[in-house]
């Protein structure tokens, strides 16, 4: 087992890969950058907040700025794509802000698969194909603007397709209004989230009822009050693990009125007190990280396999399972 | 150069194929057969009517049941698919009504690439490689079953989207009750063409207005009168070359009230006259046939290679020069 190396960033993209095994991932926070983690052989283990899933071969799921950790079975390997959200937001100015949402996992209760999953995989697929087939010689100017290309279309899909409003409404078809809307009140309330934010303060920012932006809210996902709490409670994980503040303390940095409300909105999202969930992630920093890096190059026949095997089960209609047999 | 060999049916599923070089074909009408021909390797030329094509490779075109002819250079590598139209009127009993035009090549006029191409042309490709890998075990029923679903599949694509309705307006969204009133009406011209057909005949058996009916065809692609005289002087080529009827007998066998009509029409739609069409056919039938078959097995590479390319054209976006040359 080699020590848990760095993302190889590929120059001026803002898009960076790692291929390996992991036995055990210590917890880990990347600020500001979104990563996907696809599954390319074995299984593996994903935690997030209170929610745990287990990735199979050819699954995936992407991982907010927040704190998660890995574990595994032996014999995985894992593709960790990294999108540093700062070289984004050039782009897409409200990127930090979005809440994604993207389990391509049947291990999830979001609906998977859907056409805007196979679209990602299909997307995450021809990515580390073409890697693998340009790392075998230099990364000439073309080579790194056709990654830049591929790598901006995932994030158009995570922008387009991905934002927490589809994973509440996956049959909505929003308008331009409606997601801008939603993308203002919800950029604002993350901007805020650590101060005082009643709904009328929401309301005179942006010249609409208070009674208007509940409703909007509820409508299209979380209502207000869900979303506040959810963002703030998400926050005071940096605070749980990153410092040694009280939990009163924590709960006031992260504008909570009162503690009470901080335990409350936690367990709602966690399923376990601050406390509790401190502890059990400053455990699992204890334990040894147990990952080794994989050269991607010697990956080239399972990834075309992967590939012929999502080509015909897009294109074959309803799928026998002979079909699983053959391929 | 051995003689050109039958079509190979698959039992059953009303679905046959051929693949095979060709250098030069003589005229062929498949009765009640959809054909669709997809160029796996160097080009081939394909005569339809007045058009000519080009099919290079990876591009496909359909053939209605009617006169075609195939003529290439050397080293091309075909495969036709061949639907049983009689067998696929159970589910789709207006089928052997609708023109289909489906035209996958960069030499047609009519906005290739398209998505609908690009998902016929992945249905295509995924049941060859299917059977490719298929035929090198046994034909036990559950490939036949998936077979014919994969065929089902290619033929709604058809009926979805390569009906002559989106070949003359590719960006209209029509309604469910649109789709079957043109169907209704162009099937019954179809049926009744021989026969004398003023507007007022549709008009009584559909309950509608001969006003309405008129421009609802004309709104939907080909005015009544040009739809009518498409049907016949189609139909006209079977007489034309399978029987030795004269022009004037043939025009009357066909519907039209005087022969002038029939140059007329035909004119409009062969970009020559009903002789010069039977003459053209005559001689290219005295030619001898060079093609010979190609055993299906020895493709797995090319084909696995397409599937490659076209996954990777599909997914990553916009695509650089660079990634032509890699693939």
């Amino acid at each position: 087992m080699k020590e848990n190396s760095d993302i190889n960033w590929i120059a001026q993209t803002g898009f960076g890969i790692k291929v390996y095994s992991v036995e055990y991932q210590v917890p880990q926070i990347h600020e500001n950058i979104l990563e996907i983690i696809y599954c390319l052989q074995g299984s593996v283990k994903f935690f997030y907040s209170y929610e745990e899933f287990l990735l199979q071969k050819g699954e995936f799921i992407s991982a907010d700025k927040d704190a998660f950790y890995l574990y595994a079975g032996k014999d995985n390997i894992c593709v960790s794509f990294y999108f540093d959200l700062d070289q984004f937001s050039k782009k897409y100015p409200y990127i930090k802000d979005i809440l994604f949402i993207c389990e391509g996992t049947s291990d999830a209760e979001s609906g998977y698969p859907s056409l805007r999953h196979e679209e990602m995989k299909g997307a995450l697929l021809a990515l580390l194909y073409y890697m693998v087939r340009t790392t075998e010689t230099c990364m000439e100017a073309a080579v790194l603007s056709q990654i830049q290309r591929a790598a901006d279309h995932i994030i158009q899909l995570m922008v387009d397709q991905f934002d927490i409003l589809y994973y509440y409404k996956p049959k909505t078809a929003f308008t331009q209004v409606q997601i801008e809307r939603h993308r203002e009140l919800q950029g604002y309330m993350n901007r805020h989230k650590f101060e005082k934010l009643p709904l009328r303060i929401l309301a005179d920012r942006f010249h609409l009822t208070a009674k208007y932006i509940s409703e909007f809210l509820s409508r299209n996902g979380l209502p207000y009050q869900d979303m506040l709490t959810y963002l703030r409670a998400n926050a005071s994980e940096a605070y749980l693990l990153g410092t040694e503040l009280s939990i009163v303390e924590i709960s006031e940095a992260c504008g909570f009125s009162d503690v009470k409300y901080y335990y409350k909105a936690f367990r709602k999202w966690y399923r376990c007190t601050p406390r509790e969930f401190r502890a059990k992630y400053r455990a699992a920093e204890q334990q040894e990280q147990m990952d080794y890096d994989i050269d991607l190059r010697s990956l080239r026949e399972e990834i075309e396999h992967q590939i012929l095997e999502h080509y015909m089960k897009a294109h074959l209609g309803q799928i026998g399972e002979n079909l699983e047999q053959l391929l």
